[in-house]
């Protein structure tokens, strides 16, 4: 006698579940096999109405609950291994699910990350959506957060802004400059991009790596704080797309809004002189844009945002928080 | 510069993550390391208004959002490794986060457990806390929930149906004998018991292990149907406390509630007849309290409940469903 829960995992998720540590979704757990890897774990939820807007598309939800987690198995250096789902949904609605479970199939396939088990509970509040991901690195070679020293360079991947510009677009904050650009900028805002392609790279070349959700300006900052070294940055240097580059023009706040705003999902990393061109070359063979946009220092004070005449920039905000 | 969101969780959360692999939550990703076991994953959430009460004490949320996860390792003949936790907040308020996070870690500390990181989200609708805990098995070894054989012994741990009264103590729907009763009830609704003491025992000798969530009878019969077979239970055999019994009496309806109402977290184990012993020596020096309630049979029907004449019982709502 399936209920209207087993009845929707079955309908919806089983499909997705074909590793065999998903045993089907039948079980209360999943299990990972030994391989002699260390495993690394991340969870991030998403929130309607906080992460994603209520009208964003089924499939856009899915593919940034998955994609955020993934982000941060690339920052580690990991290679994916599986994820947990958690739905907290109001009703279980045919229309949202179905174009919801096809798209988290996709993703899951294109970035040989399986479904592995989760959990669906009802809410009478916002739906929200909890993925754990897991990934493997060889033993002792997760890239940690806090690993920046002095000297380092400071890369980013991408170009930085566009999901914080897509995000005011959609929210009537702003205007685009052509039709073609709004366009892009939401699809950067709706669609992030986990860097796995590097992952490898990253483990091999990098110190210190994070995915950079919080707003670069911040994230940086947590990434000095966590290290104990201060940083020097270019602005100038910092990649955007033509169409930021576009809606920024000579506007001091927009760059604000660029290097503080959120949901980049790019990566942030610090990358030792010794390790630079091979990492960049490295890059260049895993098609991941990368760019230096600065150096670690010693000192503890808050980095430190240069213009085009070497003056300092005053960032206000600095990074999303949620309290 | 700490946010709200990063103050929070270094203030309650970061005493909690003392396992190396938490690297004190300053990373966005924890590290188990390799150790040669396969890993068995669970998640489940708790949402407010659905599986807890708003005015459950915070001690008390904290513990189920914990336990209901740590049931299924035990389930699963899992040691602990660690756990992950999303919490959805409207707001950071301390007078709930500290006595919260205080019960958690005891916990942790309790079941040997640690925190090992999480996520903290804002929500405008009900408080959710999502647990993604971790166990370790020899390789191959997860207790499946599909293993049910003809033959085997149906055993359940402690006693059932305590939780599904204690709620229904707790929302006017009945009242106790009892002072005491009341108050043992609710405590069984509050406090679900991981019976963790027993997953060595489970491991060794059970062909099949769930924990009993959304009611014995459904959750029998789900695991049946997973398994392909069919079972004979004895209703009176069933393990009741003596506040249940109180309650029970000669009430046929609130016999369905015991066998049918959910939050039990006790384990239900199928264990072949030449393992049965065993099984049973080692939870009695595990001082968990097991009971054989029936045993399965080949077939696919239902599985058949008994009353003392051996007249067949009807229950109408076996399981709980969100949807």
């Amino acid at each position: 006698m399936p209920s209207g829960e087993d009845d929707l995992i079955a309908r919806y998720f089983k499909p997705l579940a074909t590793d065999p540590g998903a045993r089907g979704l039948v079980d209360d757990a999943a299990v990972l096999a030994a391989t002699g890897s260390d495993l690394v774990l991340t969870t991030d939820a998403i929130v309607e109405g906080v992460h994603y807007l209520p009208d964003d598309p089924p499939e856009a939800i899915a593919r940034k609950a998955l994609r955020v987690n993934l982000s941060d198995l690339a920052a580690k250096g990991a290679e994916p291994a599986g994820f947990l789902l958690t739905l907290a949904l109001r009703q279980a609605d045919e229309r949202f699910l179905a174009p919801f479970a096809a798209a988290l199939g996709e993703d899951a396939a294109a970035f040989r990350c399986p479904l592995l088990g989760g959990d669906t509970v009802s809410t009478p509040g916002p739906m929200m959506i909890s993925v754990t991901a897991l990934g493997r690195v060889p033993p002792g070679r997760m890239v940690p957060r806090d690993g920046l020293r002095p000297g380092d360079r400071i890369v980013v991947t991408g170009t930085i802004g566009d999901a914080a510009l897509g995000l005011d677009l959609l929210q009537r904050k702003a205007t685009a400059a052509s039709d073609s650009d709004r366009a892009f900028l939401i699809d950067r805002y709706r669609h992030p991009q986990p860097r796995l392609a590097l992952a490898s790279a990253v483990r091999d070349h990098a110190g210190a790596a994070m995915d950079i959700s919080d707003g670069l300006a911040g994230d940086l900052a947590k990434m000095c704080a966590a290290s104990g070294v201060t940083a020097t940055l270019e602005a100038d240097a910092v990649p955007l797309s033509d169409a930021a580059r576009a809606m920024v023009g000579t506007d001091a706040a927009r760059l604000g809004r660029v290097l503080g705003g959120g949901d980049d999902y790019e990566l942030l990393c610090g990358v030792a002189q010794s390790e630079i061109d091979q990492f960049l070359a490295a890059a260049q063979r895993s098609r991941v844009q990368v760019t230096v946009i600065g150096v670690a220092q010693q000192g503890t004070a808050a980095p430190r945002w240069l213009d085009a005449d070497a003056r300092d920039i005053s960032l206000n905000k600095l990074s999303f928080s949620h309290f």
